[in-house]
């Protein structure tokens, strides 16, 4: 048989759920870059620099996770996360003044498994789920895999537009199950929501008695001090607010270490779900983790990527200025953390016929309809600024322009 | 709040599927004997003996994978999996005589991964799924996550009674959307699937047009020659056949890593999936399982492990003998391969009262009623044998019988 003639004879034995799984553009871009053979300025993954990862420090820390675990650094280990990582974890939460009890503690597979315990343990089938527009593709993806719709907000400079949102939901006419945000230095936006609409938003939450999912992985790469507090903290750690982090952005992605904060009735049941799903952490990865923070590594790490990264983001918007400047309608974000600037085409333009161009231009993005679970952000894109160096930066924006002018 | 009462007030707003999701007693096990302050000799978890762990070809392959890759050991993967990991399986499968495509191949977080992105796509609310009975605890866990329901099939010294399956279909009255076995040294009974048995299994499916999840984690640790074709083979590579396999028993458990074989529609629809899980499967892991399969020592290594096993299996039966033989209605089964006997103990024995006296004696293992989603089975227990060395297996099986004098 075929593989299209395959394709329709095994499609109607997937599940229904089946139906909302859709693929990542971010994720299939890993892949299809590794796959050309020439040149590509990576604007579109969101990856820490070569640089940025501490590889020989992690030399050095494997090897004494190695000599101090042996065998038990390659067992199984518990579900909940290794008892060293935890504290570590525990201890470094305590420092920033943050209190959590063990039991409200969970290690995960980066943020994307915390994305997916959150969603399985509160997404219904037909479940309405507020989140910002744009949003990251793979937690609205999550979100449809369990068969829940999506409510998209705009986004302004402080974030989701939460004035907005009671009519936007009246117009819906179902109560959110849960409301989705990344306040900080968001993804794709690199928008930062307010203070005055973190408390608005919670008080929306409690109002519809809605789960609120922080998903948080860039909070500690700001690049004018600390962002606002967290909604977790906002709410006076109410059990309604679950916050996922992740060490992909400030140690490294490939690890697949991340954690979640959360009341002990639901910790339990995530350690539960995710027995199910995959056993444990990875062991080996959790202790070296664990010894990078323990030595004191982290943070004069993260204050390095700040910096870095700041510098990049200058780089990048000046490179804007400079090949996009006379464009008329074009327009870029100006976040103040994170990895990403977004980018706006002139109205009209369409920024997935740019894309293959692009490619052979030797630049890539993610398109900004990637972003929207309706298919809106068109004539707009993803720039990640964290990965090529600074003249890279410039080249990569030179490219664009080139890709730009050869489709209009 | 109390602890008791935020359960009681979370409950509710759990998803349906929550209701489903039980803990693993196996994986839970790992934690509680963390924490036991005494020595405890673990027959329990599925776990390599610590000297089965190549640890110091860990350290040697580990300083490759980083000098060959820099930063690119840790950063994001491809989802599908590292193209060195799998062009080294899909040699190493050629070499065993199986021609798999490029993509009919997923590498995956572990075997437990691969059985949640099966039920994730093949398994409804209300499905019938069949599968042996005693079976693996996180199998059926992952079944009843999605809602389905398992129908159980007794297990004899041939594996699952085949035979008796349409019966027990027609008295359930539903057609089974889908098959769960493992085939060879079956968790926890040990058995092996006899190749009439296979034959039979997959005229059923198609005539139920069902899809087989072929769970294969220990075919490679036979004690006596290979076990019969795989159901996968023996279907002639149908599509229905989706045969999910892990290095966690060959190589190392900690690390994570798996791996699908599928048709390509089903894989790529499994890659999306993924994305939504965690992005991508541990990248270091990856390229050090890679490094060990590359350099030929994965087959020594199995080798190896195979002699080991087989011995150890030798030595807790003769501890079985010397210990348990004057107990009238004590029996265990004789496996083939794998890591687990089963334990039959007095009919009216309760293993799970057992359980919390052993471990005060000092010995762990699983109970019975873990392997069964009814409960049955209150009179046996897993034993796994690869753990401890031979002296500590005997030392266990003494422990044991103490603790069941204790009870009985």
């Amino acid at each position: 048989m075929e593989a299209t003639d395959l394709r329709r004879a095994w499609a109607p034995r997937f599940t229904r759920r089946a139906a909302g799984i859709q693929g990542s553009v971010i994720d299939s871009s890993t892949s299809l870059l590794q796959r050309q053979t020439h040149d590509v300025i990576p604007f579109a993954m969101g990856s820490p620099a070569p640089d940025a990862i501490p590889t020989e420090a992690f030399e050095e820390l494997g090897r004494a996770v190695l000599h101090a675990g042996g065998a038990g650094a390659f067992g199984y280990g518990p579900t909940e996360g290794e008892r060293a990582l935890r504290s570590a974890l525990l201890d470094s939460l305590a420092t920033e003044g943050e209190e959590v009890e063990p039991d409200r503690l969970l290690i995960t597979a980066g943020g994307m498994q915390g994305l997916d315990l959150v969603c399985k343990l509160f997404v219904d089938a037909g479940d309405l789920v507020v989140a910002e527009s744009p949003t990251y593709t793979n937690g609205t993806a999550t979100i449809a895999s369990y068969e829940g719709n999506v409510l998209e907000v705009p986004v302004d400079d402080d974030g989701m537009e939460v004035d907005a949102l009671p009519e936007l939901v009246r117009a819906d006419g179902r109560t959110p199950r849960m409301i989705y945000t990344i306040p900080n230095y968001q993804n794709p936006s690199g928008t930062t929501l307010s203070l005055p609409r973190r408390v608005r938003l919670l008080e929306l939450a409690e109002e519809w008695d809605a789960v609120v999912l922080e998903d948080d992985p860039y909070r500690m790469l700001h690049f004018e001090g600390p962002p606002p507090a967290s909604l977790r903290a906002l709410s006076g750690d109410a059990a309604r607010v679950i916050a996922v982090h992740t060490f992909s952005k400030t140690v490294a992605p490939g690890l697949r270490v991340g954690w979640i904060v959360a009341h002990a009735p639901i910790v339990e049941r995530m350690i539960a779900a995710k027995q199910g799903m995959d056993t444990c952490t990875n062991v080996f990865s959790q202790r070296l983790v664990a010894e990078f923070i323990v030595r004191g590594l982290l943070d004069a790490h993260v204050e390095r990527l700040r910096r870095s990264y700041r510098e990049k983001k200058v780089a990048m918007q000046s490179a804007l200025g400079r090949f996009f400047g006379d464009v008329e309608g074009v327009s870029w974000t100006d976040p103040a953390g994170g990895l990403f600037l977004w980018l706006s085409l002139p109205p009209g333009s369409d920024s997935t016929a740019l894309f293959p161009v692009a490619l052979e231009e030797g630049v890539a993005f993610i398109p900004g309809s990637a972003f929207s679970v309706g298919g809106a952000f068109r004539d707009a894109l993803r720039l990640c600024f964290s990965y090529p160096d600074e003249e890279r930066i410039v080249e990569g924006v030179r490219r664009l322009r080139v890709a730009f002018d050869r489709t209009t």
